[in-house]
């Protein structure tokens, strides 16, 4: 009888963690990496502080904290990971990446939580929380993506002269994945980004790592350059790395410091008649030729080549974006980084 | 012997939702709000895209996507708050606001998540992910708060001179709540802001408003001032305010606009003693008390009056944080705002 019940009981206890519900043991965020900079010598300025106000004294010179990256981390009560997975976000982008699409669906930050993994979220140096040091730390400018751009180079679009500023008018490539009528709300994700930030950028990473890791890396374009990069430094930290569309790698002269890494490079439809993303994706081969030349693991998925088709750029975001987050996950616990 | 089962197994389906756990029936993020800008004839300039690497044209013209704000939702399973729960941080900083306190403790997201309510955390235009326009579309340069400002403007530290670049030498206020060891991971989530998109601020704060509500707003410092904006034009989707040490209030002249809308405003500890606070708690109390003079129901609580003290302007990451709460909660069951 008491076995019964206890029976019983269990199987009503696994109710509430139904598909749809995220049972999390905690959540939160905190900042890590960054440095104090000092300001010296600058002009002070005088500024309006609210518009139609009087003109008030701004002093720029002290000491600023600066190069700091945020990340936020959810942590399921099933957890079934045996490391924490870190998501890194591409250039110009946040961690927001992960979240909801553009189309409102659930994303991979949902997905992977779901499956039991300690999800770190994060956005890198100079982007979305992370904030940004003032032009007298950082001296250039940043830039900032026009509204055409990704759609023309993020192989949504048929390349150069697919966008029209009237969607009616736009040609999506044919069978794009892409969910072509949230394209405005996918922009809105975009941030600015800075070209003199990439040590920074590093820096932070590798302060992240240290405070994390054991982990496993879920990389996105820029991220994975970033991401190679890190782990080259920190091999024994790594646990696994799943490197999607990765621009580009790391340094082929390192790879084989990750013999000891299983990496997973993917990319999607479209690449090799798009000539940016056929370079990346000769360089990134490259980059797992000499990391299986060392003795270590890459494999290697073009989606198409298994079925799944019309993949842009952003394919944690295309409608498809649940399939090949389960590509993704049959292939960490093939590799014993997941129950 | 089915009822017992029953009982049973209803007694263990509230196991997995004990404190700890957050359970969620849904989580994810949107943008909302934002304009397309046109930049036109300026300038292409050549620029260094990666260190070391070739000078390539930029062109800024085209079409922009600015002045979209971020939002972060979640969704409790077991659902207590009658309307949304919207949270709206202060100057120069973002949702991260809410999240862990800068001492790694859970902060109010979680604390009222945990209570049931559907909470959105945003970052509004031009703060973390919310990302922000060019010099071409915001004339003006952002400002930088210095490592010491919050210290000695946020009631943290006695005022001007209680800063010292060493820890051991700083001059908190005696009695503070502020976890002061962690003053630098709280700087770290401070952002830059600009003075002059206080109208794009609140145009993308109205579209919030649209999407998501009825609703109750949760408002801190300059929150509150665009919060009481917002609310004086949105008076029927507004279901409740808390406000906590808002700078400043709304226009005194439309307070009575919220005369069907229970506030509830709060101030910490030291304020009689600073200038600054001194007088937006001046200018709070006759807002509330102009609200009440129209019928309307607005409560002010002083912290210390009710023996909690100690408390600085970000009493949310004080470490009475949780009391604090506790205090909001109670105000808005008392108004039948949650079960």
């Amino acid at each position: 009888m008491r076995r019964i019940l206890i029976g019983l009981g269990l199987a009503l206890l696994a109710l509430p963690a139904a598909a749809e519900d995220i049972v999390l043991r905690g959540m939160g965020s905190f900042h890590v990496g960054g440095r104090i900079a000092e300001v010296k010598d600058k002009e002070v300025r005088m500024i309006q502080r609210q518009p139609g106000g009087p003109m008030t004294k701004l002093d720029p010179n002290g000491q600023y904290i600066v190069e700091q990256m945020y990340v936020q981390f959810f942590l399921p009560k099933n957890k079934k990971g045996r490391y924490p997975l870190l998501m890194w976000h591409g250039g110009g982008l946040t961690g927001v990446t992960y979240e909801s699409t553009p189309d409102g669906r659930d994303g991979w930050l949902n997905y992977f939580v779901r499956k039991g993994w300690d999800v770190y979220n994060s956005d890198a140096v100079e982007r979305g929380r992370a904030g940004f040091a003032s032009p007298d730390v950082w001296t250039d400018a940043p830039i900032f993506l026009t509204y055409q751009d990704p759609y023309e180079r993020f192989r949504i679009g048929e390349g150069e002269g697919s966008w029209n500023s009237d969607p009616s008018k736009r040609k999506p490539l044919p069978g794009s994945a892409f969910p072509v009528d949230a394209y405005e709300n996918y922009m809105k994700q975009a941030v600015p980004r800075w070209l003199s930030t990439d040590k920074a950028i590093v820096a932070a990473y590798l302060a992240l790592i240290d405070k994390i890791c054991p982990c496993v890396m879920l990389l996105h374009s820029q991220g994975g350059a970033f991401g190679f990069q890190v782990a080259e430094q920190r091999p024994d930290k790594i646990k696994g790395i799943v490197a999607v569309e990765s621009a580009t790698a790391g340094n082929i002269a390192n790879a084989g410091k990750l013999k000891d890494v299983p990496v997973l490079q993917i990319f999607g439809d479209y690449v090799d008649q798009h000539p940016r993303w056929s370079t990346f994706k000769k360089v990134d081969m490259a980059y797992g030729e000499a990391i299986k030349k060392a003795g270590g693991s890459a494999d290697w998925i073009n989606l198409p080549d298994i079925g799944i088709k019309g993949n842009s750029h952003m394919m944690m975001q295309d409608k498809n974006s649940d399939q090949i987050a389960e590509v993704i996950q049959k292939w960490l616990v093939s590799k014993g980084l997941s129950d």
